[in-house]
């Protein structure tokens, strides 16, 4: 695990938290751990309070004695650092430590993630924190990784809009744009006299009377993430210096923008991600024609879409670090996992690489915010049921022993957090959403069994693949143009790609910009439609259509109009080796789309049954029922034998097959 | 009506504001009143700024002409105290005075109920302006009651988040928990690092970074109830001194559990309740369906559940304070009461047990905040139609006589205010009211003809019932819990019942925690789920089901599975005396559970038909008709000679029959 | 286009931003207008950061040089006033300047509109910057015309909660009311003891504990509204001086009633306003199946209305200043017009008696706020579509010639401003709005083919009608009343018609009030009701009832009862020239009910296909087609020969016919 060697994989963790319970009861707790067959454990985030009671007083003893009893049963230890919570006298002395919401409150002690990520003096004490910490364990033989903070951005914390937020995005602007000459130029702040006269007179764009400059929001967008990456880094450096040879990762929350994942991650060993599938459902998808179909065992695709944006971020190497283990607290409403289903979902992510599938948490908690959520154990110390799924998924995972090489996928997606935040920032019309908008076009490569990579949308990311969709990426980026144009990818771009400078302004020579070097057409006019209309494809049936967005478009010779709306307009365009999509697909078309792009790509897309899904690993493929029928999957195994499971599948169930000899 | 002696009932009564009319139309309106056979009236409240115009500039003599007046005329005064609405002077002079909202803002002067109860100053004032009305009038011959104040926590106003708040919660905190330790333990504050080192470094609940630790709200809603309590206590000592034989009440509202209506009701004579059928349809119900059902003549369980509930809290005594007249101002569309509805509800109470009906108000205001609000008279003077209403009533409860002794009930349904808090605080499932689910039960109860109780959650309360309700009861209570087990009566609990413990952590035996000694089994999870599912009851119709709650239960040997979930698991289960319910009920499973529930304790439930209710009051059966449609209620009225109606009941219709003397 | 002379008419507009494009590009930009025969040019709203980039750092000369090019080209030219944007270092100077939003918080700077109009400081600046440019500017012969500030009250500025209006409140409130009694009695502050001692201790009515006094209310919105006139008027008065002969105007925004146009255009030479067909429709009008049926045409009747209002504020002269050009980025979502659709839109504002239709803008931005709302030019300056409906446009209308003398209208619909206030503030019933209530019967009266005039609710407006609507108009009004009885118009009054006084209290005869001369009835009661309720009519149709509102009335003798609701009510009664309509009339109702009064008042109403709107200017016969579907018009144009277009109307299409000489 450690950041030196090749981590034992696949491993079951999970979330522990030592000073909830009475010393007395750690040994049972490890030992009750490793019977399951759980091999890691995360500890010490939110603990500040009894490793710092009162400034200064430090009280290391008892983490030493938890990190003690947990080595003493084998197990390998993921430290977090406490910064998620400082303590109520850290508060008290720097009341300006916190952040300040959009209406101009401050957002006070007594939950958690009550600071800005812009106060120095909060990062100062972090990084003192941290340091105590790091010295301390640091080069502990049983400690493996440092998980820094937890789950950055929760609870809609990446904007504040404080005194120290103001002076940090004043300062990054003058670092940015050099001459306040120039950065009114790249806001346009001539229109509506929004003018500065030096950096010091810029305004936070929240309060405004109506909506501020979006090269503004999109600026603030950027200091704001940049100032998690920097709080971030600065944990980091001390960790490397004082604790070597460890992972250092991050415990990122699924649909979730706010701050660029790919940039912060450059500073990690590692990726990982909370993966809550039915939380997830009800609140990040808002979609109840899927909350119906898919109540008890989540999204098919939504975890999966991260997994696979996680093992991007991760440059390979990536976790689960929080698995929902039973009914959550936090969704509107929290139904309980279907019988299976916390096996599949841990199984999905081992097929997609994951090196840790970790429960949260050990123990439900009889007391604080979260009291509701489920755990291994119950309240009471005994095993709940998903403790005894978990012992089950260790046999199965020594069962199948070491996972072999990854298989490379052929098809990228390009996921882009300033296209999550343009698109927020101006969605012209209401429900456009740049995470729906991708998770669109995953859902329809997926459902053509067909495997693939999520990258961050920048030239160096694209080499390689069959095809490269770039859906919605809002800036004109001509090194990518340039890469994709020397290449030899199939790719599509639209709706929206390419239709704003870095800048947040439309490209003089009109979207999609520098793209117009893949396919001669041009984005003369937009429009945004509401959720009742439909506009036809010509020549398609009627669950083709695109919804909330079209684009008109006028295409220069030798461009071939493949699909045209029912009133005429271009629909979808081509030349060459890339296409161009003129408004948002149904799932249907989307579906069209890229099963006629992947079969042009020279890939084999077959459309799966409604609830099916695959994924090959090394030489296994694995086959999961998220559907409420049993499936015959023989024909996906085709050329495999199982090891795991049948080829009829129950609903939740996985089959597991290893390819043939013969076929290898 | 005086403390001392045995209130003239049933009577009729008025509120008045002689402030807001010309002197000499005074003794105009007392002889109207008397005319119509009125009896009662209230006045006073909301005067501050006329008996004390500027800072000690005590102006008493208009109202003790205006006391006179009606005196005169034989009726009987009620008088309020003003403090709802100080005047601006006041709050001028302590503008920290005023309450503050979750948001941070203070809520200002220039309507009502400005004022925090945590205010020192405040309640200074209050007693002083209480002391002079007492000593004025305290002794007045025609004064036969006090009303404190006005429809306290009107306007959301328990919850304050002032300075004066926050100090009172502190010193209420050290009160509590001695210790901080002791505090941080009940609270479970390791949690998340929210550890206070001392009293003075507690925050209020409000403004933090996401949901505060549930243990902490109901803490400051305790405290919060506790403030509304003592506000109120301050001011009945004094009047108690000052104005002795006199009744004591406060004029609570319908659907309203923000402070412990018992606990402040334990100060009073006489606990009274304002009711407004309609407007409550609308804004407190929240349910199309009855609201398209019963649009002019209100739910027909909804008035009867808080006479229940105020003759609980007042001990027998009680009244209806506020009754409404005609329209009204204040809901979301204010329909007018269909022809017989405004009666309906008159004799209801009365059946009720109710000593006075008193209606709001006299005479309608054409200027002010209620100028839509509808009263027996018009703007002009002139009677409204409601007026022939009230004198048409006075003449039928003439007619009646005195009412025998009240009939006891057989069944108890436990209302506890604490359990709306936690439930509120952590509904774990959107959408999950714990006045809704007593108001289900209550419901089924009503349909079935049977005579309710409501009776606070309280050993000492639960006494000589043949069946006690305890739904959603959130603490477990081992107090209460003995009293069951060495009784005889049937218990149901559940859902959620004694899934607590006073501090609001899982209790360690796990839910239902102390009740456990009634039934052994075990909630080990639960889920809530979302509107459009529907979980349901093997062997039952399909109006038979859970909704948004169900809880998986392990039983012990001995109990009986009486139903089972369509998906295999416990949903109603019973041992001896004592059943658990593991689910929320739909109308048509909670009428079949309370029926079978009934018949084992003995009742003879009957299913009534839709709209039909029915009460007794010592040799009279009264029968209503709330639905739509003429019924023949003969059946119901077998051993009965009407005296009022007839048996064919039209909508709206009330009969009411006396006991033949050889079925006495 | 002078204010001593005749404008030349019809004329296509647009607006302009110089300081937006380099100046090289001016000559083109001015060439191509031309081209397209464009004549009026709007510039200078927005420019106070290029005029006056530092305080007193006046910069004129290249909005000099900017007229100059436009009126080489042979453009007409209206200035703006630039003081909807004030720079930031103006705000900084005097942060107090900002208006204060309901809840509490300043409205800063970074968009536009951010100052409170009762700011003293703010005022001086804003007479000193038009002081500059009217010195500069003002005798410029290519200045037609002068547009002040831009859109007041455009997001929601009119109401401001600032320490500024505070103060403007209180001394408007001593100067309406001379004495603190007065005041008292006039808002009936006797209620709830809200009754101040002095003008200083007067308070906003924002961030009360529950509503605050409708009174109070109203008296704030009518200050609100002042301030804006008296902004306005001090602009007004400089430009007069310094700039004589040529119009002011400004231009008010659809469907917003914040302040009083009547009030504020009789400081103005033409009133305009901005016409956003889509916008309107889904923000607006918020009705759905409206939104379907008109989804890229714009309602038929939103337009017509604001044309009618905008030509009576105007006292005939009138312009359309921003003409929506293509889709919009402001709605909730944003279609693009059908093809012909801005043509139709332009056509009907110039049947209407428009001098002036301007498109908002030439060229589409590419950066600030409004980079997603279409234009003439697309962003890289190449002409879009809508120039070549432009150019179109202005060939059409020179082939047309000059228009005749319009036909006067036989129908007055009052519309009132403080009505429009009276009825927020008090609904009575969710839903219930004054402008609905209104376009309601515009609606009817345009179906029926009849033309109208849109009139303030005064004595002297009503002269020389045959009909006049007054629905819902708020206060009782003895001058009209006495006009109306003295003259031979028929009127219908009701709903609501003189329910208050002039002071928001209900008159003590009763409603209608003083218009109880022209027919002697009085509302005792009203009710709302619920979306689901339908009151139906007696002897009607299914299609005609009441929604949301009715009154219980009782007539007088000699009053006539027309129609009767269901449940036996009056709904429509009449005496002589006077109806009384009791509840919201649905549609088909207000026809029926616009039918017969119209019939009886000697007129001849018609009732147009679905989607076809007709139009009479001079000898000229306009008619549009706004349905989905293709119509024969023969008849409509019977008399007339066809000048533009043909009886066979397309969607969107037009035809004008002129009336033949024999029938003239």
């Amino acid at each position: 695990m450690s950041g030196e060697g090749t981590p034992r994989r696949p491993a079951l963790g999970v979330c522990y938290y030592p000073e909830h319970w009475p010393e007395e009861r750690w040994a049972t707790d490890a030992a009750m751990m490793r019977e399951a067959g759980i091999t890691v454990v995360r500890i010490g985030e939110f603990a500040w309070s009894r490793l710092e009671p009162a400034p200064g007083d430090l009280r290391l003893d008892w983490l030493r004695r938890a990190i003690e009893t947990l080595e003493a049963a084998g197990l390998e230890i993921v430290l977090g650092t406490p910064t998620a919570c400082p303590p109520k006298w850290l508060v008290d002395r720097s009341p300006d430590m916190l952040a300040v919401d959009r209406e101009g409150r401050p957002r006070g002690f007594g939950a958690r993630r009550h600071y800005c990520f812009s106060h120095p003096g909060y990062r100062d004490e972090s990084a003192r924190i941290v340091t105590v910490l790091a010295k301390a364990f640091g080069k502990h033989p049983a400690l493996v990784a440092w998980q820094v903070d937890n789950e950055y951005g929760c609870h809609d914390t990446v904007l504040s809009y404080s005194a120290a937020a103001r002076d940090g995005f004043r300062a990054w602007c003058a670092a940015r744009y050099g001459t306040i000459d120039a950065l009114n130029r790249a806001w346009g702040n001539v229109f509506w006299s929004m003018e500065y006269r030096a950096f010091d007179e810029i305004e936070l764009p929240n309060l405004t009377v109506t909506e501020a400059n979006p090269a503004q929001e999109l600026a603030f967008r950027r200091y704001a993430s940049e100032a998690v990456v920097v709080f971030n880094r600065r944990q980091v450096e001390i960790i490397r210096r004082l604790s070597p040879g460890r992972d250092v990762l991050h415990n990122f929350m699924g649909g979730f923008t706010d701050f660029d994942h790919f940039a912060l991650s450059t500073d990690l060993d590692v990726a990982t991600w909370d993966s809550y599938p039915l939380g997830h459902l009800e609140r990040e998808l808002r979609d109840e024609g899927r909350q119906r179909r898919y109540l008890r065992v989540g999204d098919p695709d939504f975890q999966a879409f991260h997994h696979d944006l996680y093992r991007a971020c991760g440059r390979g190497r990536w976790w689960v670090m929080e698995q929902q283990p039973g009914a959550v607290n936090w969704a509107p409403h929290n139904p309980a996992p279907a019988p299976g289903a916390i096996r599949l979902w841990a199984q999905e992510a081992f097929a997609a690489g994951a090196e840790v599938v970790s429960f949260f948490r050990w123990r439900q908690a009889p007391f604080g915010q979260e009291q509701m959520h489920e755990a291994l154990l119950l309240p009471d110390g005994r095993p709940n049921e998903s403790y005894e799924v978990a012992a089950s998924l260790c046999r199965e995972l020594a069962a199948l022993g070491p996972p072999g090489p990854p298989v490379p996928a052929e098809v990228a997606l390009a996921f882009d957090y300033e296209s999550a935040w343009a698109w927020e920032i101006q969605p012209q019309g209401r429900g456009f959403r740049y995470l729906d908008l991708c998770l669109g076009f995953y859902r329809a490569l997926r459902r053509l069994g067909l495997a693939v990579d999520i990258v961050p949308a920048r030239a160096e990311a694209v080499d390689g693949y069959r095809l490269v969709l770039l859906p919605g990426l809002f800036a004109e980026d001509p090194a990518l143009a340039a890469a994709l144009a020397d290449g030899d990818q199939r790719v599509l771009l639209g709706p929206r790609s390419g239709s704003k400078t870095g800048e947040f302004q439309i490209p003089e020579v009109l979207p999609p910009g520098a793209f117009r070097s893949l396919i001669p057409l041009t984005v003369l006019r937009v429009e945004s439609l509401p959720p009742f209309e439909r506009l036809g494809i010509a020549g398609r049936g009627p669950a083709s259509h695109f919804t909330l967005w079209r684009e008109f478009v006028v295409a220069e010779a030798g461009v071939e109009v493949v699909d045209r709306t029912a009133d005429g307009g271009i629909a979808l365009a081509a030349r060459g080796r890339a296409a161009y999509l003129a408004g948002l697909p149904s799932p249907a078309y989307a579906l069209e789309i890229v099963e006629r792009l992947a079969r042009d790509a020279g890939l084999a897309p077959r459309r799966l049954p409604e609830g099916i899904r695959v994924r090959d690993l090394g030489p296994l493929r694995y086959v999961f029922n998220y559907g409420a029928a049993a499936q015959d999957v023989s024909d996906l195994l085709a050329g495999h034998d199982p090891v795991v499971g049948e080829a009829h599948l129950e609903p939740c169930g996985v089959v597991i097959g290893a390819r043939k000899v013969q076929d290898a």
